[in-house]
């Protein structure tokens, strides 16, 4: 019989007139319920992932280790990643989430020699296979950990040396092997050490350029095993580097099209590493949707005053609404989903804590979503921003529009029209709307 | 008979039912209503502010006035500050506020000469007087204008040359003339230009012992008048200066115990300030709080991602709902009150405008109200939090708190008892326990 | 006989060993010594901007005039404009500065129409090109000034209203004109009404698209009209509005791209928006370098803990050395310059104040080049980093580079070669030799 | 015989005319060269931090140890300890620095309980008792580590269970005695845990007060043991928590006079710490030193673009030039000094990395103290100021001056004087002239 890691936390159940102090019950998110033809489920496809809530110690860096988790305690690395698998699949099981996310490197322990890391790594993902069929859970997406270990302390993709380059290019093949073996829906590149520390020591062209190759080697091999999956790269603009390339969607898309690899990547966008880069919590989201670039979200928050990666669990009401009112707009993330790369608190060491905190982010996005529906099948904002456009579906604004006028026809309309009115822009209008559906 | 400027608009209603295009109504604010024994209008003790609301034009430091008000519209100076008067009070008693605030120089224009200057704010102030007993509506606080005129451009009370301290000092005596004339119930210190722009020209030693000394005969002065306000400091940490004296809550605090002054002075908090000094929302609010100095608040909001004073409406009911519970907490903010130190948007360009950002404001306020009262009511994060500190009730922890125990008793408590338990700060649970109350 | 209006202020001397006190002349700054084959003035390209040193009042959104200067005196605007025009002539030359930049509104006041505007800008360019012949200035760039007159307010060529898009057409069209009337050698593009303050009242798609619309009708009238000038397009992350799609160098190369434009435009990097966009001073000069779109700098600094844009006089040596570095190192910035983007201080109120800011900038900067050209002569700094990429020119590092490796390669040359070296990067190295050329 | 950890490093000289490339070396700081009339090493008290530079292994939160060094490898902690005190000392003696400071915790291992930690602390201070006897280095001061075990997660003084209160007073008993065992000139608090991560969960004013008892049984048993050192608090605005209490400077000094204990310490000011605070590097040192709390400094520098403590070696000549301006015009630092709270990159992996990082900063000291100490000698920015403040020492200025002036009084001289001159701050002359001597 297998051990139960979380004893004493039944499945969670979603309870309609739960009180102020229970919190191990969901009192939004019904997952089969239907909003706008889908369930809510499918709108919002939950995702744990493996690294802070399985791996995570609560060490920072001013301090220890607070979190001692059961399923670490073995004789061997092996032996405790195996326990830990079992544990996920029991927490996924009872929250009730049907995906997860997870590096190589969380998964199974680095070997002595990438043989050994490899074989590690066959034996774990034989069991996560296993226990994938046995509950249905699936993996939202794989990523190669290329940025922990000390060889990549200088970069990966970017390093100055080009053994370190070949060693991640080594592990990125094994983890888009794992990827398909594991049916992983996206794959994910994070460049957390893709960038300078010091602009005097770097030789930024040649560096981009590395990386773009390395980009065009994964989209070869991806194709050459037939990996079904959607390619993601995810921007952050610093920490652990004091500048990272990927700085934000914008910078991403520039990269991508700058090199030619604009079809074959889409963005996961984390709004922490939004609000990092001096833009607003959905800022980034609006912005690859608009593109046509919004692959998946990494459903965590930050503190606006802190100027580190946080990765707190989203419990801000506002933002999520923000974020599900983009996703319904565009019809949906999939195969992207809403992945919580976000860990409990350094100080929340009890277990429980870890069942709270995805209870509370996940109803957090549950009454965004039906707020975002709210405003959407109302309609009131929508209507509004239709009608201050509407001057581009005529006349000289849909001249303007197709792209056919001139700078002399403008000049023309301008002396026939003479000045244009000051329209309010009823920004506060707007708010005081979209505060009706929080 | 009466000009009226904001004709078509109402008396504005409480109305339970509206919808969500429904913007000038209130659908929280229920100004009679009483919650926790007292009416929501004295919990909140809304107030308008008289600068931005009908002063402000719209331009800023990239453009030109985009706002054209009718009662900007005249032949003097004089003429257009009593239409802005009247148009004035004809908002606060169709908004249904009871209070508003000012500088000296919103009121009446600066003259030739100083007596030409506060023979123009008699007028004005009889005239105000006339419209206050009429309406009932009062002063909340009243302030002197020391950072706009460029005679102020290297500060007021730290200005390196005396001539500029006197005439600082003049008109602050007028103004409390006018606050005593005017009955205000606060009397506001905000030190934009106290501070330095280059630390290489400035004696910061020399500068706060004047704006001490400044404080000090205001302080005399007051007792001589027997003016009963209370007065206040506002704190902000930058903008117009790169650094102000009165860079936050404890700034504050230090400088007035520093000079002996803390008797004769509580806090204006202004949020927007407080996350520009790099602090969560409600920092100050709570702090000034904890330290018995929070005399009111300058209700409003920036934007976490700019870095400067937006002077937003507040509109986001977490952040409310935070200022409430302090305020609730320590029996509410009287003499001080909520103002609304918040401007249009430059854009928002319609008379109705003004009313709608006031509207969602204070239905914000009014939703963070009834959250907070909620919350206190109901009691779960109080007893949550009592229990969190209740070993200092008792034993060891006891003799802390009375501050009877010594480091040797600490040890031998240490020996007796060995290692402390690592308790789970529940951050996540206390989160998911205030969304309840959203 | 004209009017003088820096009477007493002789043209700035070159003193190779003035004192400390000594603030009228240039210590650094030789305009005709040679480095590197060139003459400094021809590495620097100096412009002073019309806006701030001769339009300029010292206003800020706390207060009013501070800057009361001779020029601006005068019984109509027309009359004012042509002796701020003459001060500004006799500035560059007493000065020694051969270029100045300038907005269509700078020079020649707005009419009541379009046509009236027009009128007053052909009078004032046709004393503008009389001066310009006189003495040999010549015009860096022109840029028509979208952003402070009221119709602007929610955008000019992403404004909702297509009426407002025509205005600044038919604007755009006459300052192309004017650029190639007065000889430009740049026009640039500056958007701070381009992006939104609100995200919820925003088509952001519709107004992307629209914006690139504006750039190919400018693309296509330069060519009519045979201008010759470089375009550019000026990055700014935030301010006025809350947030601007020309976010920073990546953002703005991004944008090009994707609509096809990037081969019509080059970069005007201003450092004090490249750190308002959170990154370090000298980011996006490098970041448009490597790109090969670095085409003009506005020099000129902010203050780190200060949240808006100073435009300060650059005065840090650090900084100008780094940007000098990366001008010599692509071979300098021809047809851009150095163009002080820059204001005195509100409170800086005397007229010599705008000689001395001017002053201490260009010999920051003249020292910024020697430092760089030391450097680059000597050597050591670009060997480390030769040394650093040397890997990348042989063996399995050249195919990298040359895009011809594939993962199953690297993966062999791992197999074959094992773990990679951990190589220190050597920051406080390259800091420390850095150091001792500054 | 001693092992060698830095074999192949001579003792570092001060060489004159050294080249580019050399980094073994010092270019400036000469430590027995006379300014002012005391010794460099004397003005600059150069010290050493044992936690960075010996027990840092490059470990961050996104990656493992990069760093190795010799003295770490050994069987057990006790003889790993051992060998680190040997290298530190070999490291200090060819540095030519004559202090170190240190947590109780990175000179010994924690034991299993407080006894066997307190047991392997004496044994190791004998060893560096004899070590310091030995070479004549000395302890500029000892903090004790009240943050890095998961014990303090919820603070230490601060915590909400005062079994860990009392664990931590025990911990300062003891390290108070190593100071006193040591000879330490100095002892620092800094209360990385002390402040909150929620608001919701703490209760602010009953974690002050017990900070505040904690500090006042230090002050008795400083006392009762005889212990000679300046008690020092170190403020940090932020990180490891949300907040901490001892925000800045002010903070500080306003926490302090409210509970009375503002004459037992003086302050130790970090730079990255105040920059993460929003002020500009040497504003805390320059506060500090006003309120005549200036105690000692932690000469580290951050990134301004970074929004967290990166600990780097201050390289910028102009921040150590402003900070020695300070230091000098308070007469030195003694019994304080310039402790190097600072690491090498976790990318700077060589050994010889420790000493080019420690010359460097030393070299950008030296040069700010040879800086400061000719803008003090020259005076010509010091008689710009006295200028600048000249009319507070007569007439009206000087009865402001002494705090007999009246708001009548002020009034009566403007009734008699009329309007003040506007007189320009000169901010770029004083920015010019300061870089004349840079």
């Amino acid at each position: 019989t297998e051990t139960q890691f979380f004893a004493g936390i039944p499945k969670i159940p979603y309870v309609l007139d739960a009180e102020g102090g229970d919190v191990l019950c969901f009192k939004h998110y019904n997952a089969e319920e239907v909003l706008m033809g889908r369930r809510m489920e499918d709108w919002l496809r939950f995702s744990v992932c493996y690294w802070h809530t399985f791996c995570g110690t609560g060490a920072d860096p001013f301090g220890l280790q607070t979190q001692r988790r059961p399923w670490n305690e073995g004789t061997t690395p092996m032996e405790c990643a195996k326990k830990r698998l079992h544990a996920a699949f029991e927490f996924f099981n009872k929250l009730g989430v049907k995906y997860y996310t997870l590096h190589d490197r969380d998964l199974s322990p680095e070997g002595m020699t990438l043989d050994e890391t490899n074989r590690n790594l066959d034996e774990m993902t034989d069991l996560a296979l296993e226990l994938q069929n046995k509950t249905g859970v699936k993996v939202l997406w794989v990523t190669c950990n290329l940025f922990a270990h000390s060889r990549y302390m200088n970069g990966a993709a970017t390093n100055p040396d080009s053994h370190v380059f070949a060693y991640a290019g080594a592990q990125l093949k094994k983890g888009l092997d794992v990827a398909k073996k594991l049916g992983a829906e996206n794959f994910v590149f994070w460049g957390g050490r893709e960038g300078y520390n010091s602009i005097l020591n770097t030789n930024v062209a040649a560096e981009l350029k590395h990386m773009a190759n390395f980009f065009k080697m994964a989209i070869k091999y991806k194709e050459k095993i037939g990996l079904q999956c959607q390619f993601l790269i995810e921007p952050k603009p610093k920490e652990p580097c004091k500048h990272q390339y990927d700085y934000d969607a914008m910078s991403v898309i520039g990269f991508l099209k700058h090199f030619g690899l604009e079809g074959d990547f889409k963005l996961n966008i984390e709004p922490n590493h939004t609000t990092l880069a001096g833009h607003s919590y959905e800022h980034d989201v609006v912005m690859a949707s608009v593109f046509g670039m919004l692959g998946s979200v990494d459903s965590n928050t930050g503190s606006p005053d802190l100027g580190w990666d946080t990765d707190q669990f989203p419990m801000d009401i506002r933002n999520t609404t923000m974020v599900m009112k983009t996703v319904v707009e565009q019809g949906g993330l999939q195969p992207g989903g809403l992945n919580f790369d976000a860990k409990v608190r350094r100080e929340s060491t009890d277990l429980e804590d870890l069942f709270i905190a995805h209870i509370g982010a996940m109803d957090a996005f549950a009454r965004g979503l039906r707020n975002a529906v709210s405003i959407i099948e109302e309609g009131v904002i929508a209507s509004m921003v239709k009608e201050r456009y509407m001057s581009f579906s005529r006349g000289i604004g849909q001249k303007v529009e197709d792209g056919t006028a001139s700078l002399e026809e403008l000049e023309d309309y301008v002396i026939q029209n003479g000045e244009a009115k000051v329209t309010s822009g009823k920004q506060e209008k707007y708010e005081t709307v979209f505060n009706h559906y929080m």
